[in-house]
């Protein structure tokens, strides 16, 4: 369930785009006013937002946020402001262009992957291919070395079933080709980058299901029991974004806050892409597992208007 | 360029649709007209046909023009009046349901695969999963065997960039990667199976100029002599249908017209799929190197009304 709250009388996108010019004229910046308009519109919302403000004053409105806002609290309303799969585009080819690849880039590509539905997967790689011309695929092939690169250009590529069609025959066949796999140390082998990259999410989670049930150990601790290299985090992130993206970005915001610095960026990347989607999920599986409030964690992390634009996005009434 | 005729005044679809039904109703069906108000319609034309014979009926096109015709007519009449992408759908999984699995068969999915728009081909897959409630991955895994079925599913999840985007380092580069696997006989390498389903068509026409530049003979050339396998067919089938779907087309329609008998799923095929796209370049490329009219071969192996239909979309006046 998402966090994302909508007023009960929703403004035209006209009243809306003068509530943002204005915000954006004078000396300062209104950003409460930003906040509270962008914070609580929907993406089909935040679109006529976009085009009407285009259309009444022959400006972009991201180039607007661009110019008027600043850090990290500029970095989430944009994001926010953007298509999803734009948004989606951009995350993927930041994720791959920075220098580093660690698990904290690479999960990018991961949750677009096998947290998004089929047809937000197709629409990001469009979006991508008109954004940074070339594909998608190209640009993990050109910055991400084997055998990771193998995994994510399939995992990029499918185009998922979507109704909870589930074999149990398969199932379980499927589980012992991965068990076997893992058993040899083989996580990059081509029939388990099959299995993962072209079954439904539903018959997935029955695989995983029936790996735990006929040996004992689920799948995601003997991922991660093979190794602690970059091809051991990636399969145990594809895991549990099909298994159970909520614990996958109860995760996310818990290393991006936990410690002494805060990981803005990971953190901005979860609110933001799941305010609309799975939020209040997330939200429930982070208490359940680190027994602490998630809502808390990020206040004590975040101030000000970036603070309150996550809260925004959280449900709060800023 | 296409041949299909559009006349210069369009009927209504309420015109047409009502000219359909009188040519459905009475003791004979009335093909003639059949074949004058369906083999002039583009393909936006013909789906506004489906959905106003819908709406004004309350009976589906299709179902109707199911129970009217019959033999090869019909099925030239009806998968050219699905929509294209639900048409494909249904080749791709009549080839893969068939028994028998040779490249009569598995070129279909090639076709789909490398001679379409990246747009078209996603939309084939997002058909093929509402309609055969599995995806069209999926049901590759399941009906062909391994190295072609690596190399099929990896194809079909292609979504490659579509402007002529051209890195001559990388042609030089890729053409030395296909080179050296094609000379270990190693077709279903991963890097061969990763240069063919990602790069832009434009790139990949560029590698296989730099192979035949660099290495004397044309990479098709190559590839067939390698062998006489399946693998070998399906790859030459890739090249062709990426470099010049032309020369594969006209290929495929002189392997059906040959000899005694006539293949007419394949000659359907070709004429149905190619009518709106590029036909007439089909039309030359057979001209070029079979030194005789594609027209002529296809009215001498065929008759009636299906051959009027078949001719229709090659833009005759019946």
């Amino acid at each position: 369930m998402a966090t994302l709250r909508i007023p009960d009388v929703v403004p035209s996108p006209v009243e809306d785009c003068e509530r943002l010019k204005n915000a954006f004229q004078g000396l300062g910046t209104d950003e409460k006013a930003i906040i509270r308009i962008l914070g609580r519109r929907n993406a089909g919302q935040r679109k006529k937002i976009r085009e009407t403000y285009q259309q009444l004053y022959n400006k972009s409105l991201i180039d607007c946020l661009i110019s008027e806002l600043s850090g990290d609290f500029r970095k989430a309303v944009i994001l926010w402001t953007y298509d999803p799969a734009e948004r989606d585009a951009r995350l993927a080819n930041e994720a791959l262009k920075s220098r580093k690849k660690s698990i904290i880039q690479l999960q990018v590509i991961v949750e677009i992957a096998c947290a998004s539905s089929p047809h937000h997967l197709v629409a990001v790689r469009q979006a991508y291919c008109s954004l940074f011309h070339s594909s998608l695929e190209e640009d993990i092939i050109a910055n991400v070395s084997p055998p990771v690169q193998k995994i994510l250009v399939s995992l990029v590529s499918s185009y998922r079933y979507d109704k909870a069609v589930v074999d149990d025959d398969i199932a379980n066949e499927e589980a012992a080709i991965l068990h076997k796999a893992i058993e040899a140390k083989k996580l990059d082998d081509d029939e388990v980058v099959r299995v993962l990259s072209t079954r439904n999410k539903f018959q997935l989670i029955q695989t995983f299901l029936c790996y735990k049930n006929n040996y004992g150990k689920s799948i995601d601790q003997e991922i991660v029991a093979c190794g602690k290299g970059i091809l051991e985090s990636v399969l145990k992130v594809v895991v549990w974004c099909i298994d159970s993206p909520e614990k996958h970005f109860a995760e996310v915001i818990k290393t991006a806050v936990v410690g002494l610095g805060t990981d803005e960026d990971s953190l901005t990347r979860a609110i933001v892409c799941r305010a609309e989607i799975d939020l209040m999920s997330v939200r429930a599986e982070y208490f359940n597992t680190y027994k602490s409030s998630m809502d808390n964690a990020i206040i004590d992390d975040t101030s000000g208007d970036y603070k309150n634009f996550l809260m925004t996005l959280l449900g709060a009434n800023i």
